[in-house]
């Protein structure tokens, strides 16, 4: 197929998927989201969350963690960890964080912006944090020349798709709070991470001992909302102040709070997202014996980062769109949702199959 | 009444209001918004805005302003403020607005955070700013002492319910130009000032010289979305840098964006906008005869400020939640909305008529 | 004489002042603070304060105040406010400041984009703060839509040259501390309203409760660097990070320090400051009995700003520079230093004879 | 030696040397700036820069690159360094700096806090930015998501006292401007640089095609002050603003530009960099025949970076203070200045050699 344009060689692929590949924010929402939404639309309610759905809201989050965490729901996931962040920093404090986290690479610094905290990048493996890794740093503390390490920020799951255990959440918050750092956690994806864990959120963060946290429900079949946890109730003091002024206190929270009891009911967020981590690991079984097709990073949620030939990668993405990974190394990034079928992985693996 | 318990004399004020004269925001979402939502949640769509909904409102927005305006959908009012005045200001630079402002009484100093600029006040005239009280701030320029004036920023409606006319909007935007400054309208309201004048945004706004404005759609039906619309497209070389960092872009756009289509297709935003100035009309002459009622701010758009006894406004908060204005004053704020019925502001008036 | 060009007219006004009436800080260095200098060049020294001459005095100044106050050297008066302001401010907070303030109209905004807090400029009466005005921002507290107030910023002497008794600091910091907020004081002509007071800094600062303050050198006869004075040493516990971000922390920080203690030695910054009042009053004595000269702001200190015709103020300042003021009112600012003498006086009052 | 206390030890390694070998910014002001100020102490002079002394040393620094470059006086090299990266950069966008570098490591985080803008380290050879290097960051570009490529910065001589030739800075510039970025040059030691190249800045940084520069005087015989100088005066426009409202617009300015004339006067600077460039060729060269002392950084300019047992470090710290470089490296810092005297030298290669 070599010498046809992309194009053509696209429309040899077959039937592309219905869903796409290209991110879990790509799907719609939940349907029982939806049903959600429209039963919240009933009369009058107070806005900026002085309003019953948002009180059930934060009670539902505060019985999945079994403890009174403070809850405060925002629009989105980088405005969460921006909000999260800055209640947390002083700008003359630092954030140690892997160098591929959302925070560094996809805000278009947003945190370091609106904290006026240095952010720094940390070498990563395989997306995580490495704690080995933090010892200079950590050295800078004490010293007015430096910026002061106050925050470890992880990603679960990471962005490469990979999930860390309860075991080294642990250690990452231990060497924190012996230095006097706390643990922040973006979990845009924590939904994914719980679910293929088989941990519940008691185990893997609040007892390990993570102080704040995005809780993400976009990515997981929300409209919209993210809620900032403070899994450490004293750390939030000020930050209702923090989340108004980072523009993330919604005028009509109901619509936001309705979405999370939705969610969380029923454990629809996890269904949703073994749903989706199931797809990946189908996708992941049936590339395996696809010649061209490297599998080198572990998958262990719901995306996958292939290496495979640049020629197909062209044509792939002109059948259905998905995002390059890193061109150097001719890895692409393949992720599954809760509305990817089984019929939309045989499609995908049926195409990449031709185009290899 | 008077030596009875707040809570005992709002027993007898009658059934209170079905809808809530507290804020516009305390209104629901209109039911050919929801069923827009509803219809856009089919398949996948790419996030970010790279989908065929936020192609349609843009297209929707520039056709409203018959102009190739450019367009960013946000979250909310705060943060298409933010954004807004950050594309168009360095920090050493100064917004001139009236003290009333949102930008600066109700934004919790979001807008000076994020852009480092100077947010000055302005004193007011019903909400208004009046283009002879800036002379001092204007002198400013050039000396590298003093912030640099570079915005005039006004709300239109005002937060007092007042309407510029296309003649004050353009003296404004002339005496801002004359001086190398650029105009911004806070536009969270901007229906009911186009639906009270009976002109478009076209004569009201981009014909007297507005250079970028957020334009509401949340008051007045939206769940939740403004669209950050720089008039002057060349002044948005940069926006959209500015309004990812401010946390502005939505992931799931299309859900935004599917609002904005309903709202703008066969003028629903202007019905919505017609009906809540209605309401406030018709409470108005309602409350006309009641003695003790001071009605001394014009009314305008869908916002009432009268002034009552001390008394009164306690019970009747306690049995219709709104908000006090200026307690030195003795003067309260009620809002109407889309979702206000002729019912409510008989039942409303009823209450006011027995409390005073 | 109104015929001639003004700077025709200028020649005919006798010779100018040896020294200028512009600023206190068109004059040079104290010849004790110079020797000074030139003492301190002897041999090494560690850099950024670990030297003795930085021990010595931070010595002098909690000696001065009979207290152990925390002191940080920086370079100038902005800096060393925007520095002091950052150590005791979140971005979500406020500062109220009368509205004639250095730090709202002569720092280019420096302290709101530092901090990212909101300086909200209260109206002044003849350059001071009054606590009554300060009701409507108090009663923002604690509601997440409005700035947080947190400081009280005053200016000793003020802008206008005026000077505040103890018990009107008194007055102002119960104010803010029955509120939960703190007091700073621009004390960039500290020195002046110590001697004019004839009370010192204990008595009037420190006894009065204000919390922390820039204590200013420049003007008053060295080269440059002031001192950032946390009296409540509570509050300095990470000011010395917030100094360092500043880019206030001096490398060679021994020149600043041997300035310090050479002014403290031998009261030489009150003989000095005294100086300046003493010319500023003989002035103001001499000014009086010329026609068209109008003296209607209290003269407490080293600042005159008397209103004169417009015409006389056009060829005065060719004949030796000076500061319009309020252009409107006709009103100038002429200051004295401990550089002024007698001589100086007389020829600058003899060319306002002649002008005006 | 090994069973004593470091302080016994330490007095037995002989007398210490008169002068400091812990920074360039140890040794104390060159005896014809303390003149220059001296002679700049007579008479009113008017401030913020109004001045004859400020002219000249603009024009000083002229006629060294030959050319009208913008020149602006700053307090310190950290102040410097802030408002000239502030002049050039929007929040959004991002630095890409060596990760030795003093905006990284060594200013508490104060440009990313001042500018907002994201600073990007990038991992260095020898202390110098690798061209290749830069690939990831500058695909950055034009994506929303990710922060802006906007300016290189490289410290001329490095943090590790290496030099880039001329050809290297071209080959930096060329890429930068080749991508619509900008080079920042971080000059505080550029005397050491031009003394030790031989060349001049007009052939190092001007044709080569810097941008914009700290060009540092402390380090090099000044008591104080930096300039910001844009090579490219057309990035100047708004710089006087960044100044000011980045507190680095010094009052008596006069007394910073004495001392920058001073030391461009019959090439001052270079000759005293030169001076401290030979005591560090001359230290290497006594050091290379000791002993347990590894030299493995090339020695360019006035800084040494050996190598030496940790024992040894302990007991020549305890006798003449110098920092640690890389603890787990056992690598120390030693720096020369133009007050270093070969017998400064020779006492502390004799101090060495006892200790290793």
């Amino acid at each position: 197929m070599a010498s046809a344009a992309p194009d053509e060689r696209a429309a040899e692929l077959g039937p592309p998927p219905r869903t796409s590949f290209a991110s879990d924010n790509a799907a719609g929402v939940s349907p029982e989201v939806m049903a959600a939404l429209v039963e919240a639309n009933d009369g009058p309610a107070l806005a900026y969350g002085e309003d019953p759905w948002s009180a059930a809201a934060t009670d539902a989050i505060r019985e999945l963690f079994g403890a009174p965490v403070e809850v405060l729901l925002c629009w989105g996931g980088t405005g969460a960890n921006v909000a999260g962040l800055a209640s947390v920093l002083h700008p003359w404090q630092a954030v140690l964080t892997p160098d591929t986290a959302h925070i560094v690479v996809d805000e278009c610094g947003a945190p370091a912006r609106f904290t006026g905290a240095t952010v720094v990048p940390v070498p990563h493996v395989d997306g995580k944090l490495v704690p080995d890794a933090l010892g200079p740093w950590l050295e800078w503390s004490g010293a007015v020349h430096h910026p002061q390490p106050r925050v470890i920020s992880i990603s679960q799951c990471t962005e490469m798709g990979t999930v860390y255990s309860a075991e080294e959440i642990a250690a990452i918050c231990d060497l924190a709070h012996r230095h006097g750092l706390v643990v922040h956690v973006d979990g845009a994806r924590i939904a994914n991470a719980v679910a293929a864990s088989g941990a519940d959120v008691r185990s893997m963060l609040l007892e390990p001992g993570v102080d704040l946290m995005t809780f993400g429900f976009t990515k997981n079949g929300a409209m919209y909302g993210e809620a900032l946890v403070h899994l450490d109730p004293e750390l939030a003091a000020n930050a209702r102040f923090v989340h108004k002024q980072a523009a993330q206190l919604p005028s009509k929270a109901r619509y936001v709070a309705a979405q999370v009891t939705a969610l969380l009911t029923d454990d629809l967020w996890l269904r949703n997202a073994s749903r989706a981590n199931e797809m990946a690991a189908l996708l992941t079984e049936r590339l395996r014996d696809i010649d061209g097709v490297v599998l080198d990073v572990p998958v262990e949620s719901n995306a996958v980062f292939p290496r495979l030939p640049d020629s197909s990668i062209e044509v792939l993405r002109e059948w259905t769109f998905f995002w390059p990974w890193d061109p150097a190394e001719s890895r692409v990034r393949w992720m599954t949702s809760f509305a990817t079928t089984e019929d939309d992985v045989e499609r995908f693996v049926a195409g990449v199959r031709r185009a290899v």
